[in-house]
């Protein structure tokens, strides 16, 4: 056999490869949005159910506000993507509720936890993450409605997010103690740079003025690189440096994962090859290969950067939401780079994804299995799982996956050079 | 073989199996002290190291208050038992850094959850447990050294939280929020009835003034028991009714249980059978049934009483203090009614809890296993685990198993009726 042949089989074998698992992830995609529009829509009251059983029953109709938010602009991110075409296309469903209710006092911004059914606040986090999935929902319904008024609510409390983060956080209500370290969660400037980016993606006038933010966010997630590039850390002290004990010994492979596809994004759009090569080294393949369970494979949800016993109970659960992440990630990194270990590490996660957390019978994921696979938690939707991770997870897969294919397609039968490197995503430049 | 050699040589069995307990539990208790008594004390700075590694390594720095508080009513305890002959007697050691470092902002008298190794608060809990703690720790230290000023320190912060429970909770700092319900967790009467019984027992005066609150605690804890009394559930609404969803169908067996024990004391102090009675039905045998894990034992951590999956990660989960709390009751029930069945489970969560918790290499006993008994996490001490569940379970057990023995001796060996039932503890008329 000539070694162009051989070149030419492999590639048939790759894209063959791509193609199933792109047509593997748009069947899953649609049913997962069909159990959510079948389950979580509240048609009396408004708003989304967010409690819901294996089978989609709700186990409770508390409204939790962090995925009322996600939901409705996964909703309307299925829109951007193709999924819009194919799924049933969801009305503005879910924005009223969260305009009227999400807001504990206004004028003051702070964001309730969960809501009752009709509304009336029942807990509110001392942090800035419902205001922020507030923020998204009402950026996205803007995309999608065009009604202004939505684009100025989110531009309202975006403005209060980054004064708290920023200025003072008085406004949380968080007492200052004499004993708590000036700590850094990585999740503050990861969630923020998120937001920056999808507000710059649709308002070029806006991506300029956030542009210094989206820098400071980058800047500041950088700095949870420690112990010499070895070892990605969730809380760092305000100026960069490792903090003791468990606090500073913390990891969260899942969210350096997720930090890493935001940065991934932040690199490709300013084109800086030299950041997108730490990205992928210190936020993909290092929590990758230092989480992954060795034992029975999986990303464990956290671990103690000196390998003691972490003090949460959960430690070694495997979570829906890194393996979802952990898929972007990866496939985004090849996408980028063409490098074929990082389409492996795709692979290996995907299967261990779709072989655990997928529920054949009644659809949507579990979101929390033992150690060792075997589900732990039978609900679909709960105080932090709903419509969100998993659709986002397969429509940017599906997206990413269907640029791949075209990019391979055309390619000549003895060109054996991979998928070019470089922004793929449309408007990414 | 007689009928009279038969119930003898029973009621020899059943002895020489008290016995091998007792010495198992004596054994146990030495070496469980041991491992706190060498690995715990902060001998620089005051007070104890609650987080111990496996081996007893300190692996943080930080005081739990909580433990703070327990760990010094716990050595104490034991020198009310048996054990402070045979166990190093500890010196007054953590007392003074409780008072001079748990309450926040004095003359306030809110205690932190965490302090730094030198005091500092680090986060307070919006509870009142630190505070209990604080009491527990206060008026044991009064009871071991005479000095007053511990037993005023008790009973002022005693006060505080009577006033936090019963009158105006606004000092704990929660906000009053439209959508949350009015609602009781068990934990509070519970502890505060721990309180009473433990304040009254060294002071006659002071017994008579708490009687009423007493009274009160004990009232609200019954109230958790519903559905027609088929379910102890962990929060009732203010007015002892069912709530709706989650909140309302959580179950908890451990504090279930743990009541039940407080509740029975209770019971005996005021001789009512009938409520012992009750008591053991409703808050003994009931969560155990329900509660114990058919497939692999052990008590579930969480539970809902519609069988629905909880949404707490942990909650199949076994952990040490539920099987302390159950190896105390049922031992209490079994003293002060003689009931075969009740000492059968004693033995049955005995067994089950020195098969799994303990560690026969570094001594005191794992906390948390995994549903099917392996050990998932190695610390010895953490946030909410420290010097106190298992060296109080083991000091009670072997009082009273020390007791029982001794009621048993002079048993003549023809008349084969159980151990006298009543009050059977020294001062519990």
């Amino acid at each position: 056999m000539s070694r162009g042949l051989r070149v030419w089989q492999d590639m048939e074998k790759e894209q063959e490869t791509l193609r199933a698992w792109k047509e593997r992830v748009a069947r899953e995609l649609d049913r997962v949005v069909a159990f959510w529009l079948e389950h979580s829509h509240d048609q009396e009251q408004g708003g989304f159910f967010t409690c819901l059983g294996r089978d989609g029953r709700v186990y409770d109709d508390l409204k939790y506000v962090w995925l009322q938010g996600r939901q409705r602009a996964g909703s309307c991110l299925s829109l951007h993507t193709g999924q819009g075409s194919r799924a049933h296309r969801p009305p503005s469903h879910g924005g009223e509720f969260l305009l009227r209710y999400a807001q504990v006092a206004p004028p003051a911004k702070k964001c309730a936890f969960v809501l009752t059914r009709d509304g009336r606040p029942v807990k509110v986090q001392r942090t800035i993450f419902s205001e922020c999935f507030y923020t998204m929902a009402m950026n996205e319904l803007w995309r999608v409605t065009g009604d202004a008024r939505y684009q100025s609510e989110a531009m309202e409390m975006m403005d209060q997010i980054v004064s708290w983060v920023r200025e003072d956080p008085s406004g949380l209500g968080r007492p200052q103690l004499p004993g708590a370290p000036a700590s850094e969660s990585m999740a503050v400037p990861m969630m923020l740079l998120n937001l920056v980016e999808q507000l710059g993606e649709a308002d070029e006038e806006l991506a300029g003025i956030s542009a210094e933010l989206g820098d400071w966010c980058a800047q500041r997630i950088l700095q949870h690189v420690q112990r010499g590039g070895q070892a990605v850390l969730e809380n760092v002290s305000e100026d960069g440096e490792e903090l003791s004990g468990c606090l500073g010994r913390h990891q969260n492979p899942g969210h350096a994962l997720e930090a890493g596809w935001f940065l991934l994004r932040y690199a490709i759009r300013r084109g800086d090859a030299k950041l997108q090569a730490h990205v992928i080294d210190k936020f993909l393949l290092l929590p990758f290969h230092s989480g992954w369970d060795p034992e029975h494979g999986g990303l464990f949800y956290f671990q103690d950067a000196d390998g003691l016993c972490p003090t949460q109970l959960e430690w070694a659960m495997k979570l829906w939401w890194p393996h979802s992440e952990a898929m972007i990630a990866f496939l985004m990194g090849y996408s980028e780079t063409g490098d074929p270990a990082l389409l492996r590490i795709f692979y290996q996660v995907a299967e261990y994804t779709f072989r655990w957390f997928r529920d054949p019978e009644y659809g949507e994921w579990f979101g929390y299995l033992n150690r060792d696979g075997k589900v732990a938690l039978t609900i679909k939707g709960g105080p932090f799982k709903g419509c969100f991770h998993v659709p986002r997870c397969l429509a940017m897969c599906e997206e990413m996956l269907n640029d791949l294919l075209s990019r391979l397609a055309p390619a000549s039968a003895l060109s054996a050079r991979p998928p070019p490197a470089g922004p793929a995503r449309p408007g990414a430049e």
